[in-house]
Parts: C-alpha cells; sequence; structure tokens
C-alpha cells in the first residue's frame, strides 16, 4: 500500500482524495490544510488524520504527496517533497513565475522519486485512443492538429486576475496536449483573441476568445481555439490530420438519447460542466503516479512537461499582446 | 436509343417520363392516359406524342413501355405487352387480384423481353450497400433482418380502401425487399396490427400500425415495423444481422446541419415524404431495364418477384385477420 | 447509515458488495456464502464480517439484505427476510419455478420493509431519459416499441441448461422494461427462435436467437429480438415510438473516436459486454433501495414485478414451443 | 425562357451547359470554345449551336452568357458583355491580375444585367442552413467561424504553377465563405503554411499545408485549414460559434451505411473529389442568375464579392511570405 499524504481540502482536493481512499493500492494518511475546519472536514469523511502542519508530513512515513493546494505554494512543497524523498502528484500549475518553476525543475534534478504535473487529459480514454492511432502509424505522419476548447462560462473574474488569463490558464492544457499527442516541441506560436465573452475580462486585460496557431520542427501546424462561454456545454475535441488518415476524438455527450420529432433529431448535449467530462481522468493520472511508484515504465506528465507548457503560454501571451508570430524559448536543467 | 411509350401520366408518371427524357439512351415517343388532357400536358413537356389508344402504341416500333397508370389496368398492359414484343418497366402491383397476376405470370413465360416490376428500393444505393456487404461474406451468415418502415402520413381513406390494405400496399415494398436481401423465399409469417393512427382506418377494416414476423428456411427470422403516420418525416431503415457482425442501412436526413444549443444537439431529421427520399431510386430502376434490354447481365425485380412479394402480403393479411402464424404458399407457372 | 447483509459473494456479490461499501449512507456488515473460503475473501477486502449461518443474518441488527446467492435460495431468503422485518435487494429471478414465486408474492405482502427485484436496466440514464420523453408528453401517445437485446456470446452450455432458456433468462429483462416503460401489462406474446449461434443450445432444447411481438391492451405493439451472439459487442437500444415523436436510447460506444481513412469512417465500437454497458446501474439500484428504506417515495421494482415479468417469460416459452400467439396470465395475491 | 450562350466546353463548360439544358425556363443557344471540336462535341449533345466566334455571340439575341473558359479570357469576356448589355455567370477567378479585376468592377458599375461570380459553395443547403441559424439569431451574435477544406489529392503541378498557388486557387472559396457566412468583411490575416505533401509544392514557391486567422471588426475570429491531400476523401465542414449556440454544416458522406464487426463501427465516407460533394450547387447558383434576371431579389456572388475575395488571398499570401499578420486593402470602384 502506498501512503499519501495531501495537502488542499478544497474542491479539487476532495475529488484526489476520494480518489487515493478508492485505490486498491494506496491509503490516505494524512490531510493538510492552510483552513484546519476544512482539513478536518474531510480527514474524517476519508478516514484520514489531519496533519497539524507540513513539517509534520515531510516526517512521516508516508510515500506521496497530492499538492491540490493553491497555486502559489506547489513550488514550496515541491521543493521540501524533493527533499524528504516523497513521490508527487501536483497540481497545475507548478507556478505562475517562470523563475519559480524553473528553479524546481532545477532541484527535481535530483529527485529520486517520480514527480507527476496533474495534466490529466493526457489521462482521457479518447485522447489516448487517438494518440495510439497516430502513434501506430494508422493515419500516417502528422500534418496538422486542430483543437477546441470551449467552457460553458467563464469563471469569476476574481478569479481571471489572478489566473494569468485564457492563455495561461485554459488553453494550457492544450498547449500540453499537442507536444504529448504529437511527441514535438512547437517553436513558434501566433495569437489572436479578443474580449467578447464579457468585456470586464477585456477590462482586466484579458481576452475570452482566442485563436491560436503553433508550427513544429516538421512542419506541421496546430490550430488550437478557446472560448470561456459556450452556451451548449462543455466542448472539448482534438482532430490529429495526418498524410494518410484522420483520427479524431469527438465530443461525449451526456446521454445517448435522441428524440425524432418534425424536422429536428434532437440528441442530449455536452456536460455542463470540465469536471463532468474529464472526472475520470483525475483517478487515471493519480494510477499511474501509483504503478510508477510501484516500478511499471509509464509516460506521465513531468516537471519539466508543466514548465514547457507554460513556456508555451508566456510566448503566446507575449503574441497576443503584440500581434506577432512568437518563437517559444525553452529551458533545460543544468 | 431505346423507345419508349408511357402508359400514365400522374403523380408517377411524371416522374417515370422525366426519367426517360434525362436517361442518354432512351428516348419518349408516346404517351397514354384514360384522361387525354393529362397525356397531353405530359407530352408538351416532355417533348412525346399522345397514343390515343393503347392499340397505337402496341403497333408501334416501341422497344419498351412504361406502365404508370392505375393498377387495374396493369395486368391488360402487361398481357398486351407480350404479345407485342416489348421490354416493360411496370409499376406494383401487378394486380390486386392473385389469380390475375398468377395468369400474367404464367403469360410471361413466353415473353422474349424483360419485364422489370417496379419495386425501386432494390436500387438504393445504401439498401445495395448492405446487401453487398452481406453477399461479400463481411458480416457471415445471415441471422436477422429489421426493417422498420413508417410513412410521415396516412393515404387518404379513399385510397386505403382500394389500395388492399397496409399490408398490401405499404408491406409489401419490404416484403419483396427481404426476399432480395436474403436471397431466401420466407415460409411463414405472422402479422399484428391495430388502427392508432387513425380510427377510420380500422373501420373501413384495416390497420395503419402493424408488426410481422417472417421465418426463412434457414432459421433466419426477419421483423418488420409499419406505421402509417410518423410525426418526423419518412422513416425507412434496414438492418442485416449476421454471425460475423451487422450492416445498417441508415436513415437519410434532408441536411447534414447541426445546432448546438442549450443542453441538446439538434441536427436536420428525415424527409418529409417517401418519394423526395426514395426518389433518385426510379432512375437507377429505369437504368437497370434499359441496360437489361441493351443485353447487360442485371438482376432485377421480375414478375415472379411481384407475385412472390403479393403472396407474401396475402398471408399477411389473412394472420393479421386469424392471429395465426400463417405458411406462405408460393406459385410456379407451368 | 444503514446496515446492510449480503449473501452471495461471486461475480455480482462482488460488485453488490463494493456498491455498499461505496454508498456514502450504508455500510455492509455482514458476507454469508455456501463456501466459506469465498465469503471470507469478499469480507476481508470491504471490511465485512463473515456470517456463519443466514440465521446469525436474521437476528443481527442489520436494516436489509441483499441476495446475490444462486438462484434456488432467492425465495427462502426472501422469507426469512419478511419474517425478519429486512428490506430486500434480491437479484433476479425470485425463483425459476413460477408456484414458489407466487407464494413468495403473497408472503410479502405482509412485508414491512421494501423489497426491490433487481431489474437494474430501469436505472439506466438511458433508458429513463427516454421515459421521460413519454411520460412528459413529448412523443404523444405510445404506439410501438422495439427493443433489441444481443449479448456478445452465449454463456457456457451448462449454465443455458439450468437458467430456464434465452426467453426467461435474457428476454426476461426486457419483459420487465416494456411493461416499466409502457406503464401497461402486455396481454399477448408471439415468439419465435432457433438456434443458429450454437446446435448444441438447440439440442439442449433451446434458443439462441429469437424475436418477439407483445400486444398491449392499448392497441400498442412491442417487438423484442435478441440474440446470444453479436461479433461487434454487447447491443442493447430502445425505441420509442408515438404519435407525436420517437425517443431512442441508442447504442453506446465504448469511447468517442474516429478514425477516416480511404473510403470509411471507423468508430469505436461496443462494450465487450452487458456488465461493462451496465455496470452504473447497479449502484443506481442500490441507491432507489437506501433512498426507500430511508423514506422517499421511489419507484422500483418490486417482487410483482418480477413475478409479471416471468409470467411474460412463461407465455413465451409456450408460444415458441407451440408456435402460437399465448394470452399472458398474471396473478395477483389475495 | 432565358438564352445563355456558353464560353467553354471543358469540364466544367459540360457541367453548367447541361444544367442550363436541365433549368425549366433556360436554354442555350450558342457554345463557344478555342478548340472547335470541344464546342462542336459539346453542342450537338445539348441541342446547342457552335459560335464562331465571340463576336457572334455578342451580336445575338442571347440574355446571358456563362464564362467557363480559361481564366485569361474572363475579363475581356465580361467587358464585352457588360458592354452587350448581357447578364453573367463567370467562373472564379475573375482574373489572377488584381488590377484587371479591379478594371472590371469599375466598368461593372455600368452594368444593366446581374453578373454572378461562382462561388458556388453559397448555394450548398447544408451552408445556407447554418447562415439561417446564424441570422435568425439561433446561435446569438458570431463569435468564431472555423473552415475545414481538404482536398483528396493535389492538382497537376502544373496546374498549380499557374494557379496562384494554395490560398489563391482552394483557400479563396472560403475567403468568400466566411464574408458570406458573417455579413462582415475580415480586417487582418495570418497565414502559416507548408509543403508536407509533395516537396514539389515547396520547390515551386507553394504550400499544400496551411492554417490561417482572421480578425473582423467585431472582433470575431475566423480560422480556415487547407490541405491539398485527405487520404479518406473530400472534407468540408464550417462552424459557426455564437453566443447563445453553435451551428456545423457537417461532413456529407457519400452513403448512410454502418458496418458493425469486432471493435468497430465502419461506416461509408466522404465523397472522392470536391465535384461529387457540391456538384448540386452548380445548379443552384445557375437558377439563382436566372432568377435574378427575373427580376426576382436574391442575394448572389457578385464581381465585388469576387474581387474582395482575391484581396483577402492576396493579404494571406503576403502573411505566408513574411509570417507577419497582414492588414487586407479593400478598394472600391469611382
Amino acid at each position: 500500500m502506498i501512503k499519501f499524504a495531501q495537502f488542499g481540502a478544497g474542491f479539487i482536493g476532495k475529488i484526489h482524495g476520494a480518489n487515493i481512499v478508492k485505490h486498491p493500492r494506496a491509503e490516505l494518511t494524512y490531510i493538510y490544510d492552510v483552513v484546519p475546519a476544512a482539513a478536518e472536514s474531510l480527514a474524517a469523511q476519508l478516514g484520514a488524520k489531519v496533519a497539524s502542519s507540513p513539517e509534520e508530513i515531510w516526517a512521516s512515513d508516508v510515500d506521496a504527496v497530492l499538492i491540490a493546494s493553491s497555486t502559489n505554494t506547489h513550488a514550496d512543497h515541491l521543493s521540501a517533497a524533493i527533499k524528504a524523498g516523497k513521490a508527487v502528484y501536483c497540481e497545475k500549475p507548478v507556478d505562475l513565475d517562470i523563475a519559480r518553476v524553473k528553479a524546481v525543475v532545477q532541484e527535481s534534478t535530483k529527485a529520486t522519486k517520480p514527480i507527476l504535473v496533474g495534466f490529466s487529459r493526457r489521462f482521457d480514454s479518447n485522447h489516448v485512443g487517438i494518440r495510439e492511432s497516430l502513434h501506430n502509424g494508422e493515419i500516417g505522419k502528422l500534418e496538422m492538429i486542430s483543437i477546441t476548447a470551449r467552457d460553458p462560462k467563464p469563471p469569476a473574474l476574481s478569479y481571471i486576475k489572478v489566473s494569468g488569463g485564457q492563455l495561461r490558464d485554459q488553453a494550457i492544457h492544450f498547449f500540453d496536449m499537442l507536444r504529448w499527442l504529437s511527441g514535438e516541441d512547437p517553436v513558434e506560436v501566433y495569437a489572436a483573441g479578443a474580449a467578447l465573452v464579457d468585456p470586464d475580462i477585456g477590462e482586466a486585460g484579458d481576452v475570452d476568445t482566442s485563436m491560436l496557431i503553433l508550427k513544429f520542427p516538421s512542419g506541421a501546424l496546430c490550430h488550437i481555439n478557446c472560448s470561456r462561454r459556450a452556451d451548449y456545454g462543455y466542448d472539448e475535441r482534438v482532430e490529429l490530420f495526418g498524410s494518410e488518415g484522420m483520427a479524431l476524438s469527438r465530443r461525449k455527450p451526456r446521454r445517448e438519447i435522441s428524440i425524432f420529432k418534425g424536422k429536428s433529431i434532437i440528441a442530449d448535449g455536452l456536460h455542463g460542466g470540465w469536471f463532468e467530462r474529464m472526472e475520470p481522468t483525475f483517478y487515471h493520472a493519480l494510477d499511474a503516479l501509483i504503478r510508477t511508484i510501484e516500478g511499471e515504465q509509464i509516460e506521465y506528465p513531468t516537471l519539466t512537461d508543466g514548465l514547457k507548457a507554460q513556456l508555451i503560454a508566456e510566448a503566446a501571451v507575449q503574441s497576443l499582446h503584440t500581434n506577432q508570430p512568437v518563437k517559444i524559448n525553452y529551458w533545460s536543467p543544468e
């Protein structure tokens, strides 16, 4: 059994905690939250102990930590986990400050245990399926990727202001995804955007509607379009176009129901939010970490992957502001 | 060029006449209708002559006749065509009186030219496609057929009263289709039905909603369900279930349009009537006759096929009235 | 918390036990199995105690029992549960001997706690959805139901021999479903079938391919077709045709993936077995029982529903053997 | 009857000629082609006369001309038609030399008869349908357009060299379409591209794979992706994303057939070429011209529309070469 401690008892912490408990080869020992009452409530529900401080966790015999606390605490917890020799599942992003991310990546070169960054969409069965089609050669050589990502409604303006904006917060999942799907690091990005959903988002210096084109070293091209609002639910889909075919990760409907009436066929639509759609991926990502700890060779999103996605986002933001295509500057630890 | 004369200038006659004119290797010489004005109007439109009598046609040099006149005239025109050595495209049914059909089938053993009975659904590209899948062995040995056939609304009660009823008039197309698809003659039929759409149809001794089960010599089973009214348009689809797979001839939508809105995905529905859906099959059926006249070896629905479909319908009607499965009595000319 | 004891630690027992543990307002106290090692293993896994005898369970303070033991034990456990005042979730069928089922139904008139029979498909979200469409009036008055139910492969012949055959074992789910969907008890059934999948099934006096037509008092008709083998996975779908529209509970694909290649669009197919498809329904059925115990007014499949589905199956078997439509004889306790 | 003369008896000329003949209120009087044998063959087939020179046509009593001759002749024929007071259906592009196009547009300010430029996709029933959804307010305010356009295989290299390249030749249809759909003229375009299909195309200074982002004055964004080769047939689809929903013009399959086999559902794919998919649009475009001549108020693609699409293409080409977003310079006649 792999013993976990968890930082954070908020919305996503509840999901992760329940998944740890549900996993047949993991157990949840500690929960820590800066709001003790939150930690206590979740600990009671999941049969775990409340840690009185992060230090109690680092000194304990837990094998792994799940970092689901607020973003600005990720880097410190990662550093401590590396020093304490704990495996880590860290929610994204690593930190909004790229310098801090680089520092942690540098430290992680000494890590003895796996560190997984929570790009959980890599574990979505539909996305996994089209990646296999590409890697199996079914669709030939990759030439174009097209990604659509639309949330039903914008997050609170207060969140948007601290999130880094649409490209750093929403599009970042797809910056990771295009690297994971293609096996290539894009070299350049052009971004266009506007605040069409809510002028207050524009006032705050952000956009809510954006389109990007990225170029791969192979010449392949990638398009992403994002909206912070879709009247019809959470819409995420990916298209891989290759020299010998195309693979689609289609939309997933809520239910397989159709009503035939008058001149229309009315089918059940999409999920009401990203979470309903993506929930199973959290468990699969956790399972990947656990199997890695157990010694299995599994590909998973690393700290370096987390940094690269953020570096693409930085270039995209610069492109958005300058209306110029921008080269992406990657960085490697010494 | 193959010269055609046509009997009948009504709705379906207009379709056939236009198809003859459109066919690159056919021409329409004569039109005859018991209502001379109808013949004149259509002849003017299509550049054909009005025949003053059927005899004028039989005595002429036309190669083929298209019989699209009222059902009770089919048998006489067929007899005359056989005697005159003309090829024939005859609308279904051959005659509502089975004895007359048998007589014509008997006469046709002496026919020197092809006689095609207008089961034009045999030429629908979707249905042709699933039949090929079966015949190519793609789905293994046939075990079940399921056919759905629903008209948007019932024909006029006056028509229903002379049509022979739902099983002889609507289901008959599918009695032919199941033979054509399976390559087998069913041996027994059980039919259940009710007048749910319009009580007047029940008053007239007919049903408007029916379900049937037919048994094939191989043990394979066939289900047909028919309705005289579907709120959502013309709904025809066929499913072939085999030992190694299933082939579907799906519904065909009017247009490939979807609106995503709220909790629904609203797609364009079905055609407003059987004719909009099946129109191309009339041309393809005509083309099959023309190519047969030209010497090509093509499978097409014969007078015997027409008779067999009617004999299945008679057994089905008997089953409906007796609530017993009924053996189908086929008949062959001497 | 509602305390459960469970009879049976086999395949389906493992599912039910895990669902009880997973349910936030239920706990699993005892497990009993005639094979003590099976009970011990599952009890250890789920944190429950092994009951040394059924009597230990009846004498205990558990609120409810889950009967997932072999079919021939269901009736005795039900009787004892009624006497002991326990709520019950009983796997279907109640008993293969109709007289025993009637006896239990008679006893149950004195039951003080809910007894749910495991027709879990009533809790499938797709099926629930089309039932709501019908009950909301969206599709008008029901006129036809069409149900397709195909398992990927036949069960072991040894199982088939004791199962009561295809109609009592496989079709019975749909005998319940058509009552639940329509709100009507069918009055008559005609069944046709053959052993096309495996001649040994025919040797054993059973069929593996069957088609049925059932008549409702309202005049509405229902078609069911079943196969014990489908090359392409578990295929279950339901169509409700009404006077103002049609509602489909469509097939559910394994994943939403399509590959466009050459002349084809190749999508991910169906689940490999009924269980993968229907697994969530077991939890929902359990939840319905728990909420009923808690006092909520919820519709659930009762012992009477279980008996009615079996009486339809008996009539269907008789029809299959006599090739005659058979009236269904319902029965009510005094 | 509206009398037509036609320039050009090549592939597309044959289509247009047949459509004129088929139209109930049009007739084809003359055909002219620089290759007299081509004109003679088509004229014989369609029952038209061969014009010995363009002048014979301008001096005749024809009401309209259909210009389907080679691109470099379009401008001269247009000028002459304007002078002769003939209505015109002119295949796109007007001319590859923008100065000549402007000159013709200038001349056309004096035209007394309608001039339709052959952006026939405006008459595709699926595209028309989603435009209606937008214009009816069904999907709210337009925020994003996404267009995919992939040909099964590249045209001959010799054609590519004189065609103006992928953006001027293939993408131009969609530069018109986005204006027609949105009702806005885009202000800026960014284009990225590569020769991934065939290195010879790259050698010739062109690309075969391209992605574009265009900005509208309203802030709405448009993405187009084009490929000169798709293994799976002709793939054209359009997505309109609005503040209150999304409208899709989906792919159209060749047939509505699905085979369920093993782990897959194999449906019939797309058309083998753009022409099979778009053929009906030519007739509808012709019909729009005819109805306009007859006095009906119909929206149709004008010479100015033709010029605007070409000006967008020029900006796109400049963007492709400079890797900079480029403002689009529109031009109006005095």
